[in-house]
């Protein structure tokens, strides 16, 4: 089948669709459906300074292209990048290069902030001196809250990651699967309202694009030149219920956007729910958290 | 391991936990966890009447065996059981003699209604003049509705069905797979108020259950001879929904717990959320229905 719109040769075909398209109609259609993901649940505003999480991969280099892109056409909209170096040896290294590269090209200034200078330690001597500890864990808890308070502290009004359609899948089906359904509360294209000067709102653009979508995206464009992927690979779960979403998905197409879009129309009523916790300020260093100790402090305690 | 509580012979290792029970310590661990449910969840009450949906199989004999039971200590509460005979040749039959047989030895009441007196035609006559059609979900749709109807006209207060967790959590899974999450908001340990006297709360006292304590205890208990199987397996994405969670809850022990944990959790929400549609009447029969014609007319129209 050729392209729907122009009906010359199809480089993708759509999941949950019977829908084939060319290049430029691919292009077109997937930075439509970002643009519709922001308008939709008011990711970016007028006036915003949008943090983009940058790894130097194919997800984030996709989502920091089609935010400048959109700075550029909507000039009340400031678009930077952080990156965030863990020390990874023969991972991080060759993806700072390529970020460095991607943000000189379009002009775009890339903060870096790092485990070494803010924590003491690299991931890969956390990891040496706590051989037991899931490296993937480690750096979870690190990373989300090192990239809340890089972008509070660069007076970022969003902080926007590259996270796509299976990611979100994936997470939502391991929360039930592992009665984390709090968690799931903190989830969906959107988090945070903004009220809490300590908490950056976190936004997803690519919510309702996929892996695959997303990384052709980023071929196509020319955005990367090799996919880099990450020594840790260590959320063994997580693959498990990749691959367990992809072979469902193969047989029953549309079962990622369903189960997606099953969780968009409870989450209203589940973000109600898990409301009342209040959000207090860590004993140890000051950033918000649930409990007495955040999550960091008591993470940094266990692994020193 | 031996017996947790009494130190003997065990006979199975419980799911979710690290016990092992001999034969009487699960009989006893078993009733308690079916009455915990009946309490909890206040699905049984003095003055009630229970119909047990009784199709001769595992789960609502040993359904059927507890709350016989329960009625002859609590005098308040009387049991009946109703089987739906759909005329399913090879299985139907066996399966008919082996309730009447039961319910015979403890002196319980047996009602039998028939889609071939209801319906005019048997489950086969229909699947053989339809071939295209699937007959689970033609029986699903008759099932359901002439066990709430025959159970209304017995003056029954209850229904109670046989289900159990893997049931449940395949359910729930389902639903959100196929975006059907509306259904999900109908499902839990009981469905109904009572409020409305068209509708005959539906109860599952094994909610929390799994299939293999179930099957475990009918046949501790001498409850059934052989596993009596309906000859229409029509229903694969359910079979391949139940191998996927088995794989995971063998990998992962707890694993189905979790996800009906989730969704009890979020299931008053939820059921506030589709609490909206009312439910009015069927213009060819007078059931209750959500739409002007119910799923039973219409689909009693399409297969004739």
């Amino acid at each position: 089948m050729p392209c729907k719109f122009c009906k010359t040769n199809p480089v993708i075909n759509l999941p949950n669709s019977e829908i084939n398209l060319c290049k430029s109609c691919f292009i077109k259609y997937f930075e439509k459906k970002a643009i519709k993901t922001i308008k939709q649940y008011k990711l970016i505003e007028k006036n915003d300074h949008v943090m983009v999480a940058c790894s130097g991969g194919k997800d984030s280099l996709s989502l920091l292209y089609v935010l400048n892109k959109l700075s550029l056409k909507e000039r009340k909209i400031k678009v930077t990048a952080l990156l965030i170096d863990e020390g990874i040896k023969g991972y991080r290294d060759d993806s700072i290069k390529d970020a460095k590269k991607f943000c000189k090209e379009h002009k775009i200034k890339l903060h870096i902030a790092s485990y070494k200078k803010e924590l003491g330690k690299t991931l890969d001597q956390m990891k040496s001196q706590n051989p037991n500890k899931i490296a993937c864990s480690m750096c979870g808890v690190f990373r989300r809250s090192l990239l809340n308070k890089s972008s509070r502290e660069l007076k970022a009004t969003k902080l926007a990651t590259g996270h796509n359609l299976d990611d979100e899948a994936q997470s939502i089906l391991m929360n039930q699967l592992r009665n984390n359904i709090a968690l799931s509360s903190r989830m969906g294209p959107r988090t945070g309202t903004g009220k809490d000067p300590r908490f950056i709102p976190r936004i997803k653009p690519f919510y309702f694009l996929t892996e695959k979508e997303v990384a052709t995206y980023a071929f196509l464009k020319g955005l990367i030149s090799k996919f880099n992927e990450c020594t840790y690979n260590e959320d063994s779960y997580r693959f498990e219920i990749r691959d367990l979403l992809n072979n469902l998905e193969q047989k029953y197409p549309g079962t990622k956007h369903s189960l997606v879009a099953s969780f968009i129309e409870i989450l209203p009523t589940l973000k109600k729910s898990f409301k009342g916790k209040s959000i207090g300020i860590c004993k140890t260093c000051g950033e918000p958290t649930s409990s007495n100790i955040c999550k960091v402090c008591n993470l940094t305690k266990e692994i020193n």
